[in-house]
């Protein structure tokens, strides 16, 4: 078992220090807010009296707080107590605040590791949840075993910016599921299908036939070339036109469904028609 | 083994065909085009002159043309034929034609279920893959094993405009996660990652934690009370400015996700800021 110190005690960080208490380590923990670490320190972790007590207890430290300011303002002046150590940064921010972080710890001989949490508190510790790493790739391998404890650890390799920038497209990727989620919902709730019924087939079909294009498509936005061996541009419009008017039909909003027709439109009027849905890249990115 | 006819061999019934020869079964084929029937008599299908010979050949009729206008045309005049068989229509539409076509065959003494193919041609037959039905409940119970060679079969009732119900919301779940991907892709290609590293990562990540808020939101929106126990409205329009930040600064475009910031801001303009993601249900159904 190793020694950790965690600090920030918000909903975030009890939450790690609470998983790595019950996967046996021995915790550490300061927060500037002294209370909140109470009910860790009934659980057998050590209160810290100050960030540079708390930072000298063991040769792994991470913290999760707001954000990169607080970060800042929290490590300013334990540089020398970090040197020799690891330092995990859990707060959520930028490619380029982790690699800035990176660089600063560098300077200061501080073997550093940005990380993103790709779950909610309740979830800390549980076997499906992911913990995206990336940076000092001997401090990754290192403290693998004990990082472990908050979830699964994917390993990013050595540009400490890429978990900040997979947090933010994996983040997006949310938002547009769930948007596409509420929509079905909502066509499902008009025609008196709850929720709970129509979700199970909903995410079947996330993790089976839509996790196929992604993987069959992936390849193409790195190629290029959008062969439409599958379905077409010209093929995905007009079924764009059921889900519109099916939508206008039981009063839905169309916004997005308009938006990804428009996409569609606008590649079509580039000549693109008989291409896969892979190549809207091309009309979103730069 | 049972004895099916497939009427239409465009690139889906030639599949629908095909995966009927292969599980074993006695098929009898028939299309417009005639000539379309060859390969498939190459396997063993028997060819039909005549649709209504089509029809009269098997208990369990397969219809998959281009579209309801297709299909009525097609099956014009064959009521008798087909009158005490059953009629499995995997053509797309709309619920409100399936519901139509279920009340014409119901007039006429046939058994009719609708159906949704969740793939394209390649899959079908494959393990993954599947298809939505809805209407009669006997008829789906009878040739259900024999339905199972085109994939899994999902029951989803007896009102026959589900299976076009589910497909539309569907796909419109399917082109917003295409959509979000796409974002995300775009997002790693600017940082040098390619589609194929972070695809992997988007595929766990929407079957693992994604799903899980599906899940977890489908009886927040079935009971339209939306308490933001784990990330709330405010958090979420929070890191969408990072979002929105690291598309500007990469040149990708902000459609997608200036949409669901609106759609938050509305929601916390409205005063449920404190709310989960589930809320935007009430932003964007009637
Ligand atoms: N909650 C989630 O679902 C989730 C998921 C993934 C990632 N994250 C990330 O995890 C990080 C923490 O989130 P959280 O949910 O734990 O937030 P939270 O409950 O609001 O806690 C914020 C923490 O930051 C500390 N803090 C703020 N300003 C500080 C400063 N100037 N100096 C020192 N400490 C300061 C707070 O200390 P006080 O107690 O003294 O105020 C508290 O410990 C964020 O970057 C968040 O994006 C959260
Ligand atoms: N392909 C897919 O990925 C996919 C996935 C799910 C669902 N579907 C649905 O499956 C259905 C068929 O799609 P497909 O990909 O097979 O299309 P397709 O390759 O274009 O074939 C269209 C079929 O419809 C027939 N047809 C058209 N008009 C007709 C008419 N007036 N009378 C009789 N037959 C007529 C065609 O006959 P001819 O050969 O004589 O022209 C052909 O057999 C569509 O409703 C589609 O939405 C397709």
């Amino acid at each position: 078992m190793s020694h950790v110190t965690v600090l920030g005690l918000g909903s975030m960080g009890s939450a790690l220090a609470g998983s790595f208490l019950s996967a046996g380590h021995q915790v550490t923990v300061w927060n500037r807010t002294a209370a909140r670490a109470e009910p860790l320190v009934a659980r057998g972790a050590a209160a810290a009296a100050t960030a540079g007590e708390a930072v000298a207890a063991a040769p792994l430290v991470v913290a999760c707080v707001l954000d990169y300011d607080a970060l800042r303002t929290l490590l300013a002046g334990h540089e020398a107590a970090l040197a020799g150590r690891t330092l995990v940064n859990l707060t959520s921010g930028s490619p380029e605040q982790a690699r800035e972080t990176a660089a600063w710890a560098a300077g200061h001989g501080i073997a550093y590791l940005d990380g993103a949490i790709m779950n909610t508190p309740p979830h800390i510790g549980a076997p499906g949840t992911m913990l995206l790493y990336s940076g000092d790739p001997a401090a990754l391998a290192r403290h693998h075993d004990t990082l472990a404890a908050l979830g699964d650890p994917v390993d990013l390799g050595e540009d400490a910016g890429r978990a900040g920038l997979y947090d933010t497209a994996l983040l997006g990727l949310m938002w547009a599921t769930l948007g596409g989620w509420l929509h079905g919902v909502a066509l499902a709730a008009a025609d008196g299908v709850p929720a709970t019924e129509f979700t199970p087939v909903a995410n079947r079909w996330l993790s089976g036939a839509v996790a196929g294009f992604l993987s069959a498509y992936a390849p193409q936005t790195d190629a290029r070339s959008y062969p439409g061996d599958d379905a077409t541009l010209d093929v995905h419009l007009a079924a764009m036109q059921h889900l519109l008017h099916a939508s206008r039909d039981r009063g839905v909003d169309t916004a997005l469904p308009e938006l990804f027709a428009r996409q569609t439109e606008r590649a079509i009027a580039a000549g693109h028609g008989a291409d896969s849905y892979a190549r809207l890249i091309e009309v979103i990115a730069k």
